[in-house]
């Protein structure tokens, strides 16, 4: 059993990728192996659109050259899905959108073997924004990830919003082990009349465990970013907004 | 196992209809007992948002008197639940919108019994509209009946936008059955390796039984439909535009 | 110059109201006479979507009978319209989705007249929600009021989210009162190259106009709503959550 | 009086481009100076969401080197901004979703000089997807646009849903050319009172201006495209189905 949790956020130690890595810890409480992909580190360029000009001419593999071809194999490897996404502007940042929509040729194998290569997957996702947002980005993932063919357990989507440190917000921290762990449930065949969603989890140990990795990405990845501004004289504010998203 | 179908147009006989009575046949294939409720035919009440007073005000059995009351029990005992909706500006006509916000009560009980009474429950959504407002419309329902608890199986939406007939869409038809049969095939415990989606289905016997249904119910309505118009003397145009949403 | 101010939550004291309340003081300030309506005081009833059996059926004036009779009239002689809503499943409440739905027979008018009775009109929205789901439920209203012919000026919306007191949040207050002024402002006809959000407004003096009268409406209402609860032997906790949207 | 049309289709010639044309040959109409941009030829990196590292650390230039120090300029001394985008999975295709999310350098001026810099700007949009989508599509980039400042005209959204030529949809045509002249008429301060929206255009000229520019660019670009599939020895269905959204 095999969850794949992909982090859209452009940091790999911010709230994003703490609602993931919570994800993830909830989907190894009930025996599933993970992995997690920063897509920001990868270079997955845009869908060409070609169905657009045929039907067919979508398929896999698709015929674009970048990482994605490695991520496809992981993706229909996996059992199960977890998107990991910031709000911007409504929606998903770029490149993350980019990985859906280079899904397409997944999906589109409809056409060509008369079912789609994700049917049968199961799909959750978590959202970070500073204020609001979260709603529109997650429905957008559910239903794109249900019409490529996921079956979406009870409870697959939690939301933090805020300009403070998700980790400490109680009912997203539960919300996103819960999605990790219902995605791992449907995996196993989960009966639909036991309880999915467990609100008496010991967060501590897992809020600790996710605190410790997410810092030490911090720490190698925030200079390297802060350099960025530096380049062009930007000065951030002495006192840091750490905002997280 | 059986399959609640709640038609959310004010017409009993229009696209919406349609749509709803394929899914039910697609639940009925695969073995589901299957009814249909028609929203505009009941007295739904708005919901008084109590939890917005104090969040245990809000449970079962919700105080506000009306036809809720039975629907609730026929929620309650059904294993799953399709909506079908028309699309009214972007989103559910007011009394579905009223079914909807309703439900609170059986999913606040989490904060009563520690679940939700809906956890564990199947759902699906099918939409026609005249035009545009498909995808916003049942992004909205799927995002909110997962958060009540329910589980989405795999392409539980399906959707006619047109002004037509929409037992003449195939797509639209052979997705309407489908959202009906992934609904019952989730109850069931489908397993997620076998295909869900089933696109050699016969539909001409489901498509024929659907249509003689809906005629049925257009004559008796249709008329009185009218009446409405002619009171105000408004006057239809003499070649009707059979839209049909 | 008139705006009007319509309340889709079932409080006349919660943060939906109070955002209406901050909104409105802002079309003031830029010289608006407001009026508000509380829909939850009002019969309204669904939409028949006679334009589905025709479309020539739908027309100013709409054959059903209730109080948007005097709406449709406050609404034709007004300039501005600001919706203030809660988020109930990531959308309107039903009565306020009835009121937006039976908006369509003077668009529709387009079909007979060459235009809708609401072009020209300039739209705004406020929105209060526990959690999340501010964005979709903005943009519903947003998108649809702009089909119907509004003009949506810089900044037209603005929410709250939280369970606590909407007249604490700086930045929603802020928002809100924003919203009144830049739909006045554009009645007004203010230039594009002039600055439409103003940061430095003083709020203190309308945080306190707007406590005292939702105060006001919260004594009468609230003794009246509780009684609803106690009806049915429902307890509302001891220490009351202020939820308030 | 200077309007830009930012294509984000990866075809220059499909739907989305067609819409683009129409919109931007309704601005011409009402006096606009117009360019149209296709983002799919550029190198618009993603945002690295410097402002959840620090609210200031995100202004206008942007840190980021490609393509868009040129777009920031023709962006900033446009009056009008009209974004024509195909459906890809219910939302922007990533190359678009990133020049959005680029935007928010502009949008985020107000943390610096107390407003943004896009404050005052008139948007538009126009969609083009095979079936369904469009709604939840423009309503994302009309609340995004909105909340960067700026001024949504009414009827500013058209979309076109199909899988044949946009060019042949009397209902599409007419409203993306209604998308620019209405971007226009908000620019010249068009009177509130007087009519938007104008039904009676004469289109056949404007269509075969548009079809002509398109079917250059096809020429040059399809067979490009073609070599793509080519490649990697894609057959593509020897009756082309064109979809060309």
């Amino acid at each position: 059993m095999n969850v794949l949790g992909v982090n859209g956020s452009p940091r790999s130690y911010g709230n994003t990728a703490k609602l993931l890595e919570l994800a993830l810890e909830g989907a190894k409480m009930e025996g599933a192996e993970t992995e997690r992909i920063d897509l920001y580190r990868l270079d997955i360029k845009p869908c060409l659109g070609c169905l657009s000009d045929d039907q067919l001419a979508c398929r896999h593999p698709c015929p674009v050259k970048d990482d994605m071809s490695g991520l496809y194999e992981k993706v229909l490897s996996s059992d199960g899905l977890i998107i990991a996404t910031p709000v911007y502007w409504y929606g998903l940042p770029g490149p993350l959108k980019n990985f859906m929509d280079r899904l397409t040729s997944l999906q589109n194998m409809i056409y060509h073997v008369g079912y789609s290569l994700l049917e049968g997957k199961v799909g959750g996702v978590v959202v970070a924004g500073g204020r609001q947002g979260g709603v529109i980005t997650a429905a957008e993932v559910i239903a794109s990830l249900n019409y490529m063919g996921f079956l979406i357990p009870p409870w697959s989507y939690a939301y933090y919003a805020g300009l403070g440190d998700a980790l400490r917000d109680k009912i997203a921290v539960l919300g996103a082990v819960n999605v990790g762990r219902v995605v791992a449930l449907a995996i196993k065949g989960h009966s639909l009349s036991e309880r999915w969603f467990k609100s008496d989890l010991e967060l501590d140990p897992i809020v600790k465990r996710v605190r410790a990795r997410v810092e030490k990405l911090r720490e190698k990845e925030e200079k390297e970013r802060r350099e960025i501004w530096a380049e062009k004289q930007l000065s951030p504010s002495p006192e840091l907004n750490h905002y997280d998203s």
